[in-house]
């Protein structure tokens, strides 16, 4: 991986603050479950904070262990750092570990925190803004193999998506590595380029530099971003897709989702549509793109009818078709294997 | 024209420098041909520098005159701006007008520069960068009717074309007016946004920022910016176009190009799929979109086959076939005046 992407220093230490919700923790959650073998420990400001089944530890305990970066794992809701967290997050970064974030405000903005960061030499990175020095794309072809997920709508699970397929292509003793393309990936990965945080003219040039040339067995399975059918984020997705140069896509969607969230004058697109406009906009930088599977969110769907969902949407489309936390991704994956 | 675009103050003074080529004028030549009515006077530190047609004129006359923005029309190779540029642009700034650029140096990293403007009270813009608080696109539908040019490629006169179309429109006795996407294009209008600038997550709501509501008459001829099947700026063009939600497009193509100019492993699109591929995206924020014309550069065909090549094209397509610049573009207008 180029310099052109983020990469951030391991093991981590997963800041969990006094958030009690979960789903305000979800990004700690993340990489705690995908990366536990990263995460060093994780830091609760409160007994009943959200636990993310990781071991309690203080920023001198995760000193002594040698941790690289305090990641904050939580949503801030409003624009500012709590001072009861702000302690903390100084406390770390003078004692050197960088300190990760995805917050609206910028790190390097809080003069406290820069202070402490001088003193302890690390870094303060803000997740949202990608690295210098990303090129237009080149629309060379690369070496190596590329899996894309791509959407019906946004927040459907392509992340997820691609971190089972990477998890599932190493058991069945592939080479892969996830490729993320989003913040919360970022910190799960360890590196990556925030895509949609990118200028225009570099969508493209950012996807080349996420998947880099590789050996000609290797899959990157790349972080899909919105959807090509998305009235606000369409560019982002086709900025990604021909810089990606997939030579396989997974779709990715939501059972029972039938508007794009939170823009309900639009329908969602069918998979097919999908299908048939990922594969007529992809084939500009790679002719031999394919869809290889279908993944599908059946968290709405009782139990007991999910696999008869899946069977069914699967003839439908003459494709595999998973859940991929319920199932895994392998019934996509016995092809290349 | 809400204020999440660049507004610029008028009338112009356009700065040349000695600049003596024509070709590294040609963003003030654009402004001086296309909008002589905003431009007060040229300023030119040599004799011999290009001459844009507009009467010289000194800092303290062009102050004296009520000039509002010194433009630099030229573009810098290399970084910085030579010693005997800022001395000009530093008296201008101090007299009080804005100084417009759009060079790859920050004019506000110029610390004299700056000291000038504080002195003048007036503002350095660089015209690369966008306003702040663009949103991301809500795909609301829009009133008023809009036009945007596409095109097979990059820099083979989309911008021209718009401009031309606004031209001819207005002569028809249509309300029309010019949007500009790009940096010279910007200068040449007084307002717009640099889309290939906008962080990815916006360019289609920076779109619709450009082209707001707007009486049911009144047409928005919104300049494109790439083609649609270009590998690195593709993105841009599909994100421009959902913005803009075109009821009308005209496809912009140059005699004779048969590679992606500085991409040569990429053959042109022809202009059907740009047609095809246009209508199938565009589609989304407006179904009835559809293209109502093609407008060629024909500078590459000895001037007595232009007619007969518009012509074949014109049948090939059965769409109307005009070079703006020798033609006009009222054949494509007949329908709707």
């Amino acid at each position: 991986m180029d310099n052109s992407t983020t990469q951030l220093r391991t093991p981590y230490l997963v800041f969990v603050g006094d958030e009690c919700r979960t789903t305000y923790a979800k990004t700690g959650k993340g990489v705690a479950d995908w990366r536990p073998e990263l995460c060093a420990g994780q830091l609760r400001l409160d007994t009943a904070a959200a636990d993310l089944g990781l071991a309690d530890m203080t920023v001198s305990e995760a000193a002594q262990a040698g941790v690289g970066s305090l990641i904050v794992g939580t949503a801030l809701v409003g624009g500012s750092i709590p001072d009861n967290w702000l302690a903390t997050l100084c406390e770390a970064a003078a004692a050197g570990m960088d300190i990760v974030a995805g917050l609206h405000t910028r790190l390097s903005s809080i003069e406290q925190l820069r202070e402490a960061a001088d003193m302890g030499g690390c870094r303060l990175i803000d997740i949202r803004i990608p690295p210098p020095g990303i090129p237009v794309a080149s629309g060379k072809k690369r070496s190596g193999k590329r899996l894309l997920t791509v959407g019906t709508d946004c927040a459907l699970g392509k992340k997820y998506t691609a971190l089972q397929l990477e998890r599932d292509m190493r058991a069945l003793g592939m080479d892969a590595d996830f490729r993320a393309s989003g913040q919360t990936g970022i910190m799960i990965a360890g590196s990556g380029i925030p895509i949609d945080c990118v200028v225009a003219d570099f969508i493209s040039g950012a996807a080349e530099a996420l998947s880099p040339d590789n050996s000609p067995d290797h899959w990157d399975v790349i972080e899909g971003q919105g959807s090509i059918f998305h009235p606000g984020y369409a560019a982002v997705s086709h900025g990604l897709l021909i810089g990606s140069q997939p030579d396989a896509f997974v779709v990715c969607h939501a059972a029972g989702r039938t508007h794009i969230e939170g823009w309900e004058a639009y329908a969602l697109p069918t998979i097919g549509e999908v299908i048939e406009r990922t594969v007529a906009i992809g084939a500009l930088t790679n002719p031999l793109i394919r869809c290889v599977g279908i993944s599908v969110n059946t968290l709405s769907i009782p139990a007991d009818e999910r696999e008869e969902y899946l069977a069914a949407l699967s003839s439908k489309y003459d494709l595999p078709c998973v859940d991929p936390l319920v199932t895994g991704t392998k019934a996509i994956l016995s092809p290349f294997a």
